[in-house]
């Protein structure tokens, strides 16, 4: 990154958004039939580069499983709806359409009023598990050392651990802290862990043996990170960082290879393209399949930020519905705004511009304008 | 271009948008009388360098030969509503009306559910052809192949190739690929090629034997390249890239000059103006004559990426019309906006700075701001 | 100015307009009681720096009066209505309150059916005269050998030759073209002349001997320069490139000062400081003056431009009456956007930096901003 | 800063807002609980590094004590309506209802009509020594020599000398200038002194001897310093710039810490977080408490500025209320807005970035967008 300076000797980096790049075509281009958009990660293959981000709103383990037959990983919240209530659908159904005005208050209550229930977990990891598909659960960092053991032994195959930022060096005053290099290590199952959005965070988060990092402030369309903590890293660059990164601890390691998955504020297919030009192996999005006829969410969209009791850093947002998952990833679509034919759209941009895989794709020229 | 750091070691072009630029004046001025606006290319020449794009709304046979009236060459698109259908009125005015919900899936069912006939082709061209003008078509680079020999055997007198990106080496799995450079030598006609917009990609296609190369990422009024597939170059670099290209061919070929012309993102004379000011031959716009009363599309304006069948980066819109072809080319005008008399508010941008000639102008002072 | 690259070889001075700048306190202030705003050109003395310019919006007759008597300087269009017409008031009243549609048809109409009478000029010019005010009326370079002789023999102390752009090397193929060196030697008045913008163009114009030159590009709030014609110089970049042409003709001259008069593109009296900041000495504004009840444009705004018979660049604009001329120019003022107490304003900002008058504030620090 | 070139030789420093910057987390993070947000200037500890503008609108005796007990310090404007009227309660009510066209007017005339009266300071003062705060006033520097001894001989604890742009060095033709160095020195209670908002503006304010310095240009949500007189300088810089002449005057005056207040512009918990991130000890706002539900402006928002009696730079807005004054420093909150819990977003967001304390988190790093 390129250092500004504010004022006085405070210095910056110079940071760019998705808005800001775009993809720049070469003198090559290519069939899209001709595209490969496979992922893998651990000992999982995946169709396409697309997680599902662990919100009530977007994965349910209905939902996850279609999402699975699409092509998409889907981490199911175990802190969320389904691991408080036997039947959250009542509450989905409230939320997507409580008034503005009374829906934090909601969402905080219905978040707090029960606590996670262990037998809970068990049986969605269960539903989902008997469907036969890759189960991935996701959990804060305050209560990975809890609930993650619980849900590998239940049978999950990869445990997310996400939280707005997490670190590798979480310092805390009452001893009880979460030691991830070792957490890791002990646990059976791959973990993958952040947000992160920093060269440094990244690396120290690489070195705790993930098999994969997000990358991301809590920037996403239901966050508002950036207004109430003032914290905010345009997600362009800290892509770029990040996979610079991966690179730093390719060589360091002696070739462990450590995913970058950039985790929100792709809002649309360009976006989500963006995230692969600028270096990312996976993209999890949360609106895009927000806006699902069959999420979860109703059309609404939320995350655990929306739900804190005392600072919420979040909204519900309503949104159009724009068709089925399967349309959102695999097309066809009548609308021209990038909301639908996610894959379609990365094999078209992969095709544009000469590229038969992921892999090759991170090298694409890009420009960035104002 | 100059390099930006996006972060880690991704690096992306500094790139800028017309909006962006302006024209400076100089120390000279001059009459917009003793300015010309001329334009050659191969052996024909025409009184402006307007080109009309080949959009069914802008260029049907009656439209091209009133816009070789008022001193532009238009464009048939031989792939449109002209080659698949006896009588395309009735569709291009249920086009103009239709319900903005359901526009797209109409224009994805009257664009599939008949192919062109080669025969309507022929005929098309013909009747261009009984009006005496410079007969120009438009097909797309996946049916050149099979459309661009019967086209020129039908009379047409320039073939344009064109599609959102094309380049000089598509890579194609079953080995059926376009061979440009082959195509181009072996066809009896000038060809002009495109979009393309990086001075690789560009010089490229020049070397496959264009008259001229299209410059533009499909990012005209009706396309949504950049929201759908993250694609976009702006155009005031691309156009400057693509101009040194020329120069770069013009040394490397011993002196082919081949022609740079601006396709697209032009939606007022000044855009016009400044894509001469950047390096353009010649401009070929879509939206500004979509807005002619006597336009085939009655005031709607979408292009072929509007009807893609799974993944359409573009969208019919309906514009105010504001005048007849030769009005919006000539004038005079009532309306200060850039609309009308494009042809006469180039000719005073360069009178304004005191140039006589296209060629000259390519010269002038620019200006950058935010 | 800083070149930046658009693409290729074409390069372009980073420009920036008063939006984007701002004036910077320092470690001095001072009483605004203790600011001088005085302004003298040639030998003629005012107790502000503001011109009013030659719209027929702005200046009649009568207004030129009153701004005379509040300090300012305004120049009388005699190409305009009151040269045209024995009584243009209920013209004005027409345009004033003509439907927006129909309004450049109109102005188009109005000022062409009758062209201006040379006793009109003379008379309009003696009413100013026996009020004994300097006064000042302005020409276009294409009428400027016929009208300025004339109006300089009815008695105009000072002749301003304007346009949107005017050179000193204006080519003409009818061998017609004024010789502004040897017009402006030969008439007995002095002669304020622009528009220009650049460097190099003001040093030109400097150099035929005139004793102010106007900045702008005709980017005014009546005017659409920059989308008609794509010409547009960012305001703070041309004042201080002619401010720095001014520099440049002093030592080339021996010593010879030429005023810089910032023309347009100020909408508040923030705008007018940040002009003086940027090197002008004198401002010349239109809407700001056209808001006054007692304005002849009765809150309606129109320039030359937008009267053009075949290519309007300029639009009728209505804008809310603020006051009089003079609470506009001196206060009291009970609106805190801008509008009103232009002078006191300047004298505070001159006051908030501590510079007590005109020339020495130019070498205020400044910032630039997004 | 780094100098860009306006044009000519007329260079001006690049200079960003708070929207321009934000917050970069790193490799580690915190417990928010293990956070302290404490802050001490002269002999006074304030759990908070809040402080309320004097402002009507915000500050008034039982506003002062209510503040206190929250943990942030207030400063009453002993120039507004508490010193001039025995019960100032129902012109705030008319204020905050007054019609928008008429309520710059109303200002001008309930601040002029009566003069501030020595008793009344002295009673205003005696109510908030009474509650036991630590009690602070604000006058403007025309009066401080007239009214400061008198506030601290009431007992005031701490006096504010508050301007849009205060000097050390004011020129003033009738010698009657305030000598700020021997006034400071004078004087038994600490003064913070300001605005100032560049490096050499700042350093000459803490040569006069003042425990703090505020940095703002008068550009908060209620002044229109910018188009009123063209005067600003974006925060982020502005706070940035005067950390850095601390650091210059902590060096020449052998270890003399002089306080950095961020005064004004900070209208969301987000940016009074950056203040602290560019370098700020503490931070001033308005608008943040003026949304109070106990704030005397019953919603509305104005400050001196907006009742200059010939020049007013300021206007009364109307906000909507979101809490109590307790709420909106320490939550809980149901909004995600960065309106209320404006210390526990503070904290957040050391906590994120791994600082413990205020003078550390000064490091934090940032990143610069558009």
């Amino acid at each position: 990154m390129a250092d500004v300076l504010i004022g006085g000797s405070k210095a910056a980096a110079r940071s760019y958004s998705f808005d800001e790049v775009a993809i720049a075509p070469s003198r090559r281009t290519r069939n899209p039939e001709d595209v490969s958009t496979a992922w893998n990660i651990d000992a999982y293959s995946f169709e396409t580069p697309l997680l599902a981000a662990p919100m009530d709103s977007v994965v349910s383990p209905t939902s996850a499983i279609e999402l699975a037959r699409c092509g998409a990983l889907a981490s199911l919240n175990i802190e969320g709806l389904w691991s408080r209530y036997e039947d959250p659908e009542p509450l989905l159904a409230r939320i997507a359409t409580e008034d503005p005005a009374a829906v934090t208050p909601y969402l905080q209550r219905v978040y707090s009023e029960h606590d996670v229930q262990p037998e809970l977990i068990t049986r969605r990891i269960g539903e989902m598990k008997a469907a036969g598909i890759t189960v991935s659960v996701a959990v804060s960092p305050q209560r990975t050392t809890e609930l993650a053991p619980l849900a590998a032994g239940a049978g999950a195959d990869i445990v997310v651990i996400r939280g707005t930022t997490v670190s590798a060096e979480h310092v805390n005053s009452d001893g009880n802290e979460l030691n991830l290099k070792e957490f890791i290590h002990d646990l059976d199952v791959p973990v993958i862990v952040g947000g992160c959005s920093t060269r440094q965070a990244a690396l120290h988060l690489m070195r705790t043996g993930a098999a994969g990092v997000l990358v991301g402030f809590g920037g996403g369309a239901s966050h508002t990170t950036a207004d109430v903590i003032g914290v905010r890293v345009p997600m362009a660059t800290a892509v770029a960082e990040v996979a610079a990164a991966r690179r730093d601890y390719l060589d360091e390691s002696g070739g462990r290879y450590v995913h970058v998955i950039a985790d929100g504020s792709m809002g649309s297919s360009g976006d989500v393209v963006k995230a692969f030009a600028c270096g990312a192996d996976a993209a999890m999005v949360g609106s895009v399949f927000a806006r699902a006829t069959d999420a979860p969410g109703r059309g609404a969209h939320w995350g655990a930020e929306a739900w804190h009791r005392k600072l919420p850093r979040g909204e519900r947002h309503v949104m159009d519905q724009v068709g089925t998952f399967d349309e959102i990833m695999r097309g066809p679509s009548t609308r021209a705004d990038g909301s639908v034919n996610i894959v379609g759209a990365l094999r078209k941009a992969m095709a544009t511009t000469g590229y038969s895989d992921l892999k090759e794709f991170q090298r694409v020229d890009m420009v960035v304008s104002s």
